[in-house]
Parts: structure tokens; sequence; C-alpha cells
């Protein structure tokens, strides 16, 4: 408890609600005192390059923003041109959480696929890459997909390689938003490069705020001849942070070892929890698989708003009661146990 | 010394270069823990309110965002229609460092002209605050200044509250980029409401990064009826901070009690000492009022690249040789007379 | 034939391949000589509005553009804020054949629906028309409808009467995309009125060039509340003719008298006596009801290849083998027998 | 006088005031009848650019569009990046008079410089063409001139050949705004290429309405590697007609054979004599050079207004009484003498 907010409290509503881990509030300190030149030049920035070349290859080049809005459309914006356009499922946070900012700031156009699980297929995609030479339609130049989907399923490597050598077999790139990049991999057990350079991605939206960062993801471009300006592209698109060490350093807390890992692996584990627990309570139903940080399930009539009188946590689909608990980096096995005591009692 | 960086250096090249104030690192440590709601339902973002209104007047409501440009931007578009123009200097950040986000994000058009102090004045407003009706022009709505001014110079009240009046008389709306509000009301001994709110002033971009934050600016408004869909357009410009509470606990922390008044007359103390010291060195001419942090000076041919040997600065205007010198919140009385005798022995 | 091309060959690929109908050729030489004023404060404008009130009641205002999408664009931008969203099909003209105009020159945000028969209907709008308040979503402020859609299907005045409602107590608008609406009218046998003010459209982009104009097209405000700054955003989206008198002068032509309805009536004349015939052809499928001047068809394998071999025609779906024949002002019945007699050596 | 309005009146506003030529109308007539592949690819076109190579040498490259707003957006945007800047003069029909239609619609940036008769010089282009790699910066990568300018005045081959060599030297693009390119080139009695393709010039907007047409400008593009994706973009840029075969019909009438010459020699002539026999009378000065069409002019206080009653005309400065005497392809010697009696009489 603070004097302005309680600092026992956590709720399952986002992983956004979780504040900084402490290991970045470290380095964010260490990261601080004295001059270092302004808008990237710095030496934090430059550190950062070599903790993403070693989690990302040799080719990666990072372009910190301030948040995941800003990583997309930068990221869609350097690959395409002007009359270019983005497929995506329809669930996918680009077309659904940002306001129009990938049309309004970006001016690209998305054609969109519905997905039942928040994942793209070669034949899901298929639906929309046509059309090239056609003034009259915007030419499909980049398939975005999103890892941990919105619905927290998990491509595997092999998906991913699909759609990538779909998407280059027709000329064009694989964007891949990241922003749960990190619960993918611990998902899956295995690298954040299994997920992206070595499947053949093309450009990457990474993460960090939603894994215990303060503020900050960056763009990682993985092939450089995807993208193109994107240097001024940042400044115009208002994601230059002025003192950049600040973001760096939080990317190298996070990516230097294995916090990413940890913290990941940690969330993960609480929503299996949660899940295993849920599944077992009478009259709810768990409606997407458990694959990352995220539990989605469909209670009984009255009994979210009920559980809500407890922790907050948001509606999916108030269509058909869908409701979504997620978990962060700093959720504890107690909390998620009172939860389901919680859940217990609001649907009895 | 980190391993990273040496944070023993200071240069005098931008307020940008510093770091965060100790007091702003207290304050995001207390920020942190626990759960918050994300996009500024949080309890440091109502906190912030509070500062604001003591600040800025009871009807202020503020809305944090990333950085500067992300500030003028959300103001501007907020305040005009989309066929709406603003008048600034030419001088102006919106119209020289922003890679043309104003125009290329928010749809604006910049009407310029020219100002050799960077002030605008009712007589050169009126040279681009015509045409209302003509559907060719650009629609004159908002007049922006800048606070201290991008050449370091200083408006008073009353040249403020002359723009404001012009301004309202014509139907049209006063901004102020206040990314140094703090150095100029420092500068003055004034509370920073005597330059905004009192002088009728519209809309505010509230500075903080160049006065010791991390990362954090503010659209603070102070006529409700001048804005029109802010919380939409923040989002959409992708300047909407999922943990919000870090940007309003730096913001607190500068503007709750006497921080941003320290720092920025420090900062500006330091600027008058090196002002002071380096009008005494044969050779150098100083070309614009010292009013806040800022030091213009011409010096001898081939000085400025030897003095840049010891410190970092930029050049103003490579045709004339002027150079611009920065000091910070942490530039010390022995940095600015270290770097007076640099000046000196490259003079000479 | 005149020296350049063969003025007997008519196709049907396109109500756009048609030339310009000879009593609109003669309007446009009497608007011919002297002197007007440009950017629509002519004598020819003044008079189009005169027609358009007759034609849509006292309210109604034109304002005549270049092109289709001018108008669409022009529309929805004049009946959003710069964070709106238009509900559409996704068949519709503005969502796969503007190459993202909406979008990018709009900043305009589609939320689609998928339509089996090109027609919304309010269960469908409702899938979209959701989420007001919520910063992220892009918010929902017209519901888009085309009468006669992009699959040659008509609505009924009370299914677009229902589409209004719905919008209207949802604090939305009703735009159409009116670009074949005179085929629609006649279709149907009633006015132009019946279709739009009459049932609570707000806003009709009008089309003339589909129905035997050189080229223009105008927006019909029905109620002026709808709109905002639309003489501005007409001029800023590159649609104000300076020798408008030209364009107004088309669409007297069209709209004063009856010509609208006798062009349109034969075109849908031309396509029902096309549509039946075809159906009477072994192997050949009509998959839409042809209810204005278009005919959807599929062809047994290889047919389509060499029918085109006689006359153009544009596939519809080239994985169904489904395609589109239009019929034009200009289309005779011998026309039509002839392509017949084509379809039949084709098929056979 | 047809039942719409006065044929027999002509006034001195505006060559947008004026109607078609009859040769123009001629040639409408003739591309009238039978079907013609839509949206570009008809046999006019092909026509025209067979036209257009003949004039402006066989790389030429014409894209017709409907205005000169649209000629000017779609150039500069398919010469430039999402990050590029136009360096042009403050009274460039592009900064003055588009309601920022290529900042809005093309996302361009500006870079303005005054210019006291409406030309640039390579000393007025380099005071805004430098700061390439500054992120922070608009990259400057087209010099757009005006030919003739918006003052009247004519650029001679020599003065376009030095920009242009400058432009290209410095890696940028020479656009030039040729909305009355043949009043220039009449003026100066050379052909179109002499101010256009053989003195460097990349992209041009060819201008037909202000010389008789109906409506039609077209981007002659010069050089084909200064221009990217042009056929998407005047799709998106709703600049592409349906019906293209009557935008370039007008443009074949013009400059097929020498109609473009006669009629702006005529028009300049007509400017010469307005211009020597005001000069004659006393009160009145003439305050630029009168090379193309146009008459700028200070008269007496109040003259103005009294000549206004006669015909009509436009204020340029009403700060200094300047007003604006265009003539036109169908201006009379008589039009002019009884104008200036009017003169006379209003001076009086």
């Amino acid at each position: 408890m603070t004097a302005t907010h309680d600092t026992a409290r956590r709720d399952f509503a986002s992983d956004n609600y979780a504040g900084v881990h402490p290991e970045v509030m470290d380095l964010l300190a260490e990261a601080n005192g004295g001059h270092q030149v302004a808008y990237g030049d710095d030496e934090w920035t430059a550190r950062l390059q070599d903790v993403l070349r070693r989690q990302f290859g040799s080719a990666a080049l990072g372009y910190p923003v301030f948040n995941g809005t800003g990583a997309n459309v930068l990221s869609l914006q350097s690959m395409l041109p002007r009359w270019g356009a983005v497929v995506c499922a329809d669930s996918a946070h680009i077309n659904t959480d940002e306001n129009g900012a990938p049309e309004r700031v970006g001016g690209l156009k998305l054609l969109t696929t519905p997905s039942p699980d928040g994942k793209l297929t070669p034949e899901l995609v298929a639906r929309q890459a046509w059309g090239w030479g056609d003034t009259h339609r915007a030419q499909p130049g980049v398939v975005s997909i999103t890892q941990a989907t919105e619905l927290g399923t998990v491509y595997t490597p092999q998906e991913i390689r699909d759609l990538a050598d779909q998407a280059h077999s027709l000329g064009m790139r694989l964007h891949l938003d990241g922003s749960r990049l990190a619960n993918a991999a611990a998902s899956l057990g295995v690298p954040l490069r299994a997920l992206t350079t070595d499947v053949g991605v093309d450009v990457l939206s990474l993460g960090g705020t939603k894994n215990g960062l303060m503020m900050g993801e960056a763009v990682v471009v993985l092939d450089p001849e995807a993208v193109t300006g994107i240097d001024y592209l940042r400044k115009l698109d208002m994601q230059l942070a002025s003192k950049m060490r600040f973001v760096s350093a939080q990317l190298v807390a996070l990516f230097d070892g294995d916090l990413w890992q940890r913290s990941a692996s940690h969330a993960n584990a609480m929503a299996a929890r949660l899940s295993e627990g849920a599944r077992a309570v009478a009259g709810v139903r768990i409606t997407q698989p458990t694959q990352s940080n995220a539990v989605f399930a469909v209670l009984p009539p009255g009994a979210a708003d009920r559980l809500r009188e407890y922790r907050r946590f948001y509606d999916w689909n108030p269509a058909t009661g869908e409701v979504r608990w997620m978990c962060a980096f700093d959720t504890t096995p107690q909390d998620v146990d009172d939860f389901l005591d919680a859940l217990r009692a609001a649907v009895a």
C-alpha cells in the first residue's frame, strides 16, 4: 500500500495491469546518470542491438518504440508502399483494438479473414492474397499473424514456416505481432528465434510491456530488405523516444538473460492452473485451449458479474457470456486459488 | 560508470541527453507493485488530475502521452477539423523537427511566418490568419506558440494574452507548445498558470522529459470546449500508454511540489552562467538573449569543432557558424566552468 | 467507326464501357459558351439544385464530384469524425474496388460483414455496430449500403427503412452508394426518393457515369445535419471541378426529366433478356437474381474464354468460374441475341 | 443566351470561367459511341500517348486525371516516399490554393520559401534543400515550380535547367506544375518540351482546363525512374476516370495539333493588350511583368469595386489593393477594350 494505490491487489483483467519486474527497475536505475546521446545513439541502445542479435540472429536490427500499436504500425508501414494491404485474421489486434491506427496513421488497408481460433492458415490467407496488378485492389504485400494470438492460442514453428513460405512464394512478407511472443516461446519451450528468424518471419513487433516492462516494445527487422525508411517513419509516427536509453535498458533487462522466459513461463503456468481449476467447476466451459497466459471461459448467467466483485476481468463476447482471464508475471498461485474459490462461490 | 555507460559525463547538446531526476525515480518505484487498471483508469492518473488542477485551474484536464511530438499532434488534431490549419513561426518545432508528423499523421496544414526571435506577435499572426470561408484555403483555426521558444526566448504573460485575445477575436484557439514551459516560468518567476490558464491559452503541450523525466508529457486541456474526441485521438495517434500509471507518476513527481521549478531554475542559472562567461571571450558572440536554458553563440571558424572534442553540442546554423548549448537539470557549475575553459582554449 | 475507335462494337463488361447519351451531349453543348463562375457558383449548378430538390425533397443539397470513389469518400468523411467507422458488406465497392481510398484518403475504418447477396440486414449490421465509448475501437458512425448492390440485387424500400431505423436508433447515419440507384429504382418502378429520402437515407452518392454520363456523380445530402465541412472536404479531396457547370449540366440532363429512368430501364431490360436467354442454355447457371443491369453466371469450364473472343466481360470469381455480364443504356436487343448465340456456341 | 446562362458575357476573373473550345467539343463527340475499355485501356488514351510522346519525347508517359490539384498531388506522391518533402515558393498553388491536399491526402511536407515574383532560384531552393539523413527533418526530395507562375511570370528554359541541375546534383527531382505551361511556351515562342523534357524536368502536371478543356489534366512522366506506383496512386487518389477516353480525347484535341498554342497565344495577347491599356491609365500601377495571360495591378481606392460592377475579377492582396485580371482563350479584343473603358470610368 502506497499513499496512492494498493500494491497487494492483483486482478485477472490484463497483463497490462501488472507493474514492472524488479530486475527491470534495477536496470532502469543503472541506465540513469550522466548524459547519453538522445534519439537512439546511446550506449544502451547499442547494447540492445547485441542482445537482439544474440536472440534473433546476426541480421536482426531493433527499433525501440513506445507501445504495441506503434510497433505494429511502424512495422507494417515500413514493409508496404502507399498502395499496400495486410492480410490478417479478423480478430487481429491491428484490426480490432487500435482504433484504426493502421489505416488512419499508416494509410494501410487490412484484408481480413475469419478465423475460429485466431490463427491464420495458408488456406485462409489465400482468400485475400490475390489481385496483384489490379489498380482497383489494395495490393496484398504482408501477411500479419499474432503469436500468441488474441485468443491465447499458439502457432507451432511449422505453422509459421508454412505461412512464411506461402507469403514469400507470392512475393509477400510475413509480419509477426509478438506482443506475447515470450509467452508463446515459453509455452512451446523453444527459443524466440525458433518462432521468428528460423521460420521465415521478416519483421517482428517484439513485446515487452505485457511481460513486465514499464513501457517499451521494439520493431525487430529480421530481413533488412523487408523494410524501407524505418528510421524516418519511427520519427514521423511519433514513436522516437528522446531518452531512448530507458526504453532500450528495459528491453535489455528482459532479453539479455532469461527474464523473458522466466516471467512468461510463470504467467503461462498460472493460466494453466486457473484453466484446470475452472474446468473442474460445474457450469464453467473453457472455450479455447490454454496455451499461453490467457483463459477464455463461458460462465453461467450472472456468475461473471458476481465474480467481478472480487477481482476485475473483461467480457470477451457479451453475446455468449464468454470472459477472458489474464495472468501476469506477478500473479501468484495463491491469487489463482483465491480466484477459483471466488469462482466456485459465484457459480454456486 | 556502469558496465554500459559513463555516468559522470555531461554534455551541452540537449536537455534530452540528461537522465532522470532521483525524485522521479523514487516515485516510479512507489508507483510499482500490484495491479492498476490499464490505459488511464488508474489511481496515479487520477492523482495527476488533482495536481494539474492545482497548477492550471479547476477546468484543467490532462492526457498523458509519450513524447512531445505526440503531445503537439494530439493537441492540434483535437482542436481542428480535417480542413483546419495552424499558424506558427517557421522556427516552430512542429514545423522543423517532427518530420512532418503534424501534416502526415495529423492531416494538418501549417501556415508559417518568419520570426527573428522565434516569437509570434499579433502582426505576424495576421499575415496568415485570414481566408475563412474560402474553400481553397486551409482554414486557420489555431495559433501555436512555443514557450520557451526554440531560440531560448521567453514570452511575457502580456505577450501571450495579446495573442490569445487576437486568436479568440478571430474565432481561433491558442495552443502552447510547453516542452520547456517550466524554464520559461522559472525564468520569469511566475507560476505555470500565469503563462497559460490566466492569459487565455486553450490547450497546452506540457513538457516533462526535457526537465528530468524518463519519458512523459501531457496534453493539458484548459478550455474543454477547445477539443473534440481527444480520448479517441490519443489512442489512434498511438500515444495511449497501457501502463499509464508510470507516465502519470513521473508527472506527479514533477508538478505535485516544486521539482519542476527547482530543476528549471537550475538549468536556467547554468545557461546564464555559461552565457555570461562566453560573452566575455573575445571572438564569441551571443546571438539571442539567454532567457531560459539555451545559449546561442557564433564562434570563430574552427572553434566549434575543437570545442566539440571536449563535449558534444549541435550546430544551429552551419551557414553562419551559430551553435546551440543547452543546460539541463543536472548540469553543474563546475561543468560550465570547465566548458568555458575549453571554449577559451578552442577560441585561442 | 471514327479514326480512333470502332463506334459499332458494344461489350458486356461494364456500364463504364459505354459512352455518353446523346441528350447529355446536347446539354453539354448548351452549357458551353460565355463565362460562368468557377468552382460551383455557376447557373447550371444552381439549376441542378432545383432538379435535385424535385427528385429528393426540399432539403436535398447536391455536391457534384468527378467519380464514384470521390462521392463515397466525400460522403463518408463528411459524416464521420476522425475516429469514425463504417459498417458495410465485405463485397461493398468501398471495401473491394477503391484501393483503400476510404482508409487512405478518408482516414476511415471499414467494419465489414459477409453477405451472400451483397445486401446488409439489421442482423448483419449488429455484428459490427457496437463498442461506442471504447477508445480502442473505431467508433461505428455510419452504415453504408449499395443500391443496386455489387451483385445486382436490389433492396426494397422497406429493407432500407429497416436499416435506417436501426442506424438512427443507434445514433448512426445511413449512407447509400447509389452508383446504380437509377437501375434499382427502375427495377422497382419507384421514384428515386422512394429508395432514399422517404426511407431514411441521410447521404447519397448519386451515380451518373454508369447511366450514360461522360463523367460526373454527386454527393446528395438529404439530412443537412448528417454532414460537416463538406465544402472544404470536396476541395481537399480533390473533387472540386473548376468548370463545374459541365458536371452539373450532365446531371441536369439525367435527372431533370426521365432520362435516368429510360436509360436504366432499358439496361435492366437488356439484362433480363440476357439472363432469361442464358438460363435456357444447358450448362449455364445464373447465380444471383437479375434485378438490375447485371447478370452473374457460372459457365462450363473453358466456355468463358471462348465467349470472350466474341465480346469482353469480366470474371467475378475465378475460383468458381463465375462471370459478370453488364448491360448499358446503349445495349441493343440484337447485341443480347448475338451474345446469346455466341454463348450457345461457346458452351456447346 | 441559353435557358440557363448568358453565353455572351465574359469576365476577367479566371481562365476557369471560360467554357470549352469548339474543337474540343468536336473531338468529344467523335470519341463518343460504341464501347471502349474503361479506366484507361481505351484507344483514345493510347492515341494520347502518341501525342504526348510527340510533344515531350519518346520516354513521356501520360496519366490523365480530373483536375490540377489531382495532377499535383499524384505527381508529388509518386515522386516521394512517405517521409519526403517538397521545396516550393510560398506563393505556389500547392501551398496556397489546394486546402492542404498535398499534406492531407498526399502526406507530404511542403518546405516553402518566399519569392517576390513567384519564381524559385537555386539560391532560394538552397534555403530549404538540406538536412538529408536527419530523421527529424522531412527529407527534401522534390523541387516544385509553376510555369507560368501564380504571378503570371515565366521561367526561361535556362532558369529551369539551372533548377533541374541543382535538384539532380542533390539527388532530388524537379516537378513542374504546368497548369499554364501552354501560356508560358506561347509567351516564349518555344515548344512545350523546351520548358520540360529538354531542360531536365522529371514530372509534369500538364494543364488543360485553363486552356479551353472541359475538365482534364495529365501527369506526364518524363523520366520513368522518377515515379513509383503511379497507377495505383491515381486510383487511390480518386483521380482515375472510368470513361477515360473522354479525358484523353480532350487532351488529344489540345495537343495533337497546335490548338494549345493558338489558344494560349491569344489569351496572352489579350493580357498584353489589357496590361498596356491599363498602364496608360493614371492611378493604375501594373505590379508584375505581363508575361502570360494574367495582369496584376494596383488600383486607386474604391476603383476595384466600381469596376467589378461591370465585370468580375478577384482581389489578389486586399491589404495593398492589388487585383488580378485573367484573360482566356475566348477573351476578345472588344472585351478588353470595353473593360479598359470601364476601368477608366472607375478610376476617374
